[in-house]
């Protein structure tokens, strides 16, 4: 990008993306499951919205903060310095603000307690390795798009998230600042707040997986021409 | 654009999208609900096919009149003067006749009487915080589309309708002339007339807020280097 | 394009490309009704491989034979001169035959008799009119595709059939070779074969009136700078 | 492409790929037929997290490997010597591997045993004349892609799985090492290991045909004015 955007602006957009996608997750979950007992169809219904709104808030908000919505997303980046080590704490304060106006703003369009503690379990090894292998998919295809798609990045993470709704048995949180404001709704998409600490130490497990596996994987190709010369040709 | 449509031809595409959009909104919702006892299947058929119909709207017309097929939209786009003012009136009304025709086309594909009375309630603080949320999203998403991926509008829109039928309580109308033009279905998607005020100034409110946030938002970054320079730089 | 297939790969596209699509129309009906007793979701299966098919098979095959696998569409392009007249003939028979052995493949796949006389009902105004509506959407969809984005005509013929399948009362044939392959099922997608006169009226009909509209609605925009010169500026 | 990746990071993405496409397969299957007794809607869910899994993969690991995932793709490509012979044995290899993985992985996140023999018969005439046409399709998808839209190639197969899923009495494996990583689950998506030979036998059969006629259908056009000059021009 040739223009930076203010701080002030990032965060905000940070904030915001944050709100809707957490309003959405927590939205169609309420949406869904009011409509049918069946809850492959109630997962579908948040499945169908989460993707879409997911390509809709990286697409639009992406130039200007880089549309993390996730604070071990914006970890990653800092670590590989493609986000300023100042913009860390912002980044992820943002999230969670707006995470938690996300889960208040989907309880009041649907008429319910704005706050709530969610009595969902989610918790043991099983659903722990669904978190860090979510989390692990997520950051590496984050960052093997940004290295050869940049452009499709929006497009990967809705599809990715799509899928990982349905091969993970935790239905892929993958983001802490999503699971924090997931644990005050008690609605389909809840999450006992004392669960919280196991689900995102795996998520920043699986980040952290993903780091490692793309440093070495996506490291730049040489060119064939220079495979003999010099280890650092582009 | 290097060439500019008779506005003869940008207000026939606006009634025409209009028309075909809201004979897929009331269409769909016919043929799902008959076809099914869950409502939450229902509103997957009425998603799938209303998402995907904005796409190819939005794609094939847009070039002619910007495909804006809402008042709000138009209203938006003509404060900011990217809409001669002149057009605005124009354009709502092929927008309102278009939605009207739609119905009328759904009915009558149906097999129904051409026009109804809605008796579905749709009203109430929860109902109208949703249609401001909705609006605010959809606005915002065209004037950030618009300023960053101009070539991506058609996929943000029907992408975010997709999610707002799920994560509102009011299933996002979003639209005036749609809402009008549903208030004379008594099928799945209709909405009383006289709840039609509620939800008009409801969508105006979230448009108009969007219209402020996208100001400060989406205002033009400066380059670096031209940081210290002048404030109207690119 | 700069280059042309000959005549006889051309064919062997379309014919090819008919029996995919109506493989995957038939077979998917069967698959759907075979695994529900929901009506909705039968269609919803139908429709999800439709769509996807179509994007595939017209991108596929669209750079050898123009990927039209519909008589109408071929009769349209041949009016505006943008399909050779000598082509129409031939590229209509491959149609028919590829789509009867579509049929006959997905029949099949499933273990049913290989050809079958269908007796599913599909007759009357409002069907007719149904048929009128998605084929003048189809073709318009085509012509202002080819007009604006040709890059993108299999992405919108998909998602146009995928909203058309729900918002008509027909399911949106619009395509007398595909009808003619669907009247030979007895299942989910079957038309009686004494239906299918109707139909491919109703059909023509609807691309007529696409072609008159289009005719108009996307004749070249004059530059604004050209406008008090000539009618025939670019 | 101008960079080549060396064989141990090409053979590290093909096992990756294979392992998190076996994972969502499987993975998808499990929690979708927990989730509903519908067959048809736990097929949706196992279709939507397959189809979309497939464009992120291809899209990400694509630059590195060409993401066959895929005994019989990889060997078509060695033939048509767009893989070097060398690689065909590790690239199988990897794909078998990760296949299996994949299928520890999602029993591993849904707390299952960790390797299963399935007892799911799937056999017969139909079954493998299903293979033999998901394979053609899938092979011939590839074969075009590569040669008339390379930028698309992630899109078109995930849509073409996602339309073969159901249009196919098999569900489409079309994929001789997911086939044995799927011999390995007693759920939703498993296969008796010993129907695995009609299976591969009817894949390597299907995949041949599609190289035969695509060698044929997509030859090089010639250009209309070197019609009559030479057989070989561009």
């Amino acid at each position: 990008m040739s223009a930076v955007f203010p701080l002030s602006r990032r965060v905000v957009a940070e904030a915001l993306g944050t709100m809707l996608l957490v309003a959405t997750v927590v939205g169609s979950g309420i949406m869904a499951d009011k409509l049918t007992d069946d809850t492959a169809l109630a997962l579908l219904g948040n499945t169908l919205a989460t993707g879409a709104i997911l390509v809709v808030l990286i697409t639009t908000l992406g130039p200007i903060s880089g549309a993390h919505f996730n604070p071990v997303v914006s970890m990653i980046l800092a670590i590989r310095r493609e986000l300023p080590g100042s913009s860390l704490a912002p980044y992820i304060a943002a999230q969670i603000v707006g995470g938690i106006a996300g889960t208040v703003l989907a309880h009041g369009m649907f008429a319910l307690s704005l706050l709530q503690a969610s009595e969902t379990v989610r918790s043991g090894s099983a659903q722990w390795l669904s978190e860090v292998a979510a989390t692990f998919g997520l950051v590496f295809v984050i960052l093997s798009g940004i290295r050869f798609r940049a452009d499709a990045v929006a497009w990967l993470v809705g599809l990715y998230i799509t899928a990982a709704y349905w091969f993970t048995a935790s239905t892929s949180f993958a983001n802490p600042a999503v699971a924090i404001a997931r644990s005050l709704t008690n609605t389909f998409s809840g999450i006992r707040p004392v669960d919280l600490p196991g689900f995102i130490i795996a998520e920043i497990l699986g980040a952290v997986l993903a780091l490692m596996l793309a440093g070495w994987l996506l490291m730049e190709a040489r060119n064939p021409e220079t495979l003999t010369e010099t280890e650092s040709a582009p």
